[in-house]
């Protein structure tokens, strides 16, 4: 199946004193890497926005396998695990490219939402539009 | 069951631009509802760090009900699920006390861990005193 | 002069792998300490967010003397420093109650703004008033 | 004067429910600005932490000139201002590519500092020429 990833160096503010990442770190990193799947598509947020559409999240878990250090190069990974009319699932790996481990796994799930109302809402037509191009030019993969 | 509670503001910190806590603050606020269990028990944690242990994460989970605003007033509530050799279960919930919402529920399992191996430990054994005699209490609750 | 004081313990998530509150955080504390201040006079934080009012920061600093460490009960302190028809200064210091030192100081420049326009408006004249009489009971200390 | 910079887009954590990067983000923005300077001088920081060298900041500010918003692309550049036996105080500008505008300056005074001791120590020698190659490269800037 088609996946999107990001690199980048854990920063020292991430740490904690037990020098490693803290925990609830993991899932900022889950959403960086969507935001840069976002952009990677041309996702527009300037339109979603002037529409009132933000994605809050329902449901967000994470399994933690070996520590993140400070400047470990790590390298997260989404997939679409399911996409509904109102909702996205999406599934992360997190692989720690200096320790050569696997650092993390979990999943998000993601509503499309009036940010006024606070009501779920269908999933803007251009980002379904997006999301699928994306996934069916990975149907090669 | 028994079970220990903690009340506190949302800071402006913690929203997001939808004017809502960030979903990866809620994690924040279970940990802080579980340090301030810790206190409540008198646990001595320069010991802990005396002998090199500390708790990691193994697995965090949060199901989103209903948001949390700046300035709201919640109440984040803990539970033992379970607790084993190595290992504790905690279960969450959040109340919204200003909005009169359940606003998260969700469950961390920590393990009992030598910072400098990595390696699990027994959990120390003044922690598992000071936690049992602590549900046993609850047992007319 | 009157000061307003709010006391909590360090959590684990502040801290970095130094094993010490991350420099960023002592900025938080700051606002924390506003946030209580503003609550105690009994600010009503929904009608200046109905009139699309808020309090941007322009000017932020700190100077750190001794650390704060997990779990470490510190106490941070406002004064106003001078209050201008838009804008306020705030003095702070923390006092790491643990460690019996002194562990920052510093300042932060408010202005009041209108936030769909982004240009600073005279502050609320509630606030003023609450602010003054706050002040003016310090007369006697 | 030789300068370093590093773009990176705004995360939606670090915004607040003014739609704002909150204030405090921006010494997370300089100092993350840093940590790629260190690495771009292939800066040994395994090295450092074995002799329990790390670098306290003694002194942080930042004026606010223009907010920066969710995605915004942002330009973070760092200059050397002074550069003695133990610290060296860094200059910062953020510059806002999204919005054309200056967003922030401040700068930030570390120290070279034993972290069991807590006290400054010299600058690691291989720190000092690194940075003293790099601002002489500069000279024909």
């Amino acid at each position: 199946m088609k996946s999107f990833s990001v690199r980048f160096r854990v920063s020292w503010v991430e740490t904690d004193a037990a020098k490693v990442v803290h925990f609830s770190n993991y899932f900022r990193y889950f959403e960086r890497a969507e935001e840069e799947f976002y952009n990677s598509l041309g996702m527009d947020f300037q339109s979603f926005s002037s529409y009132d559409i933000w994605f809050p999240r329902i449901e967000a878990f994470c399994r933690y396998l070996s520590p993140c250090r400070f400047n470990d190069l790590i390298e997260v990974t989404l997939w679409i695990d399911e996409i509904r009319e109102k909702s996205i699932k999406y599934h992360f790996t997190i692989n720690n490219l200096t320790s050569g481990k696997k650092a993390a796994e979990g999943h998000v799930v993601i509503v499309s939402a009036n940010i006024r109302e606070g009501q779920a809402v269908p999933l803007p037509r251009e980002m379904v539009e997006k999301i699928k191009t994306f996934c069916n030019m990975n149907t090669g993969d």
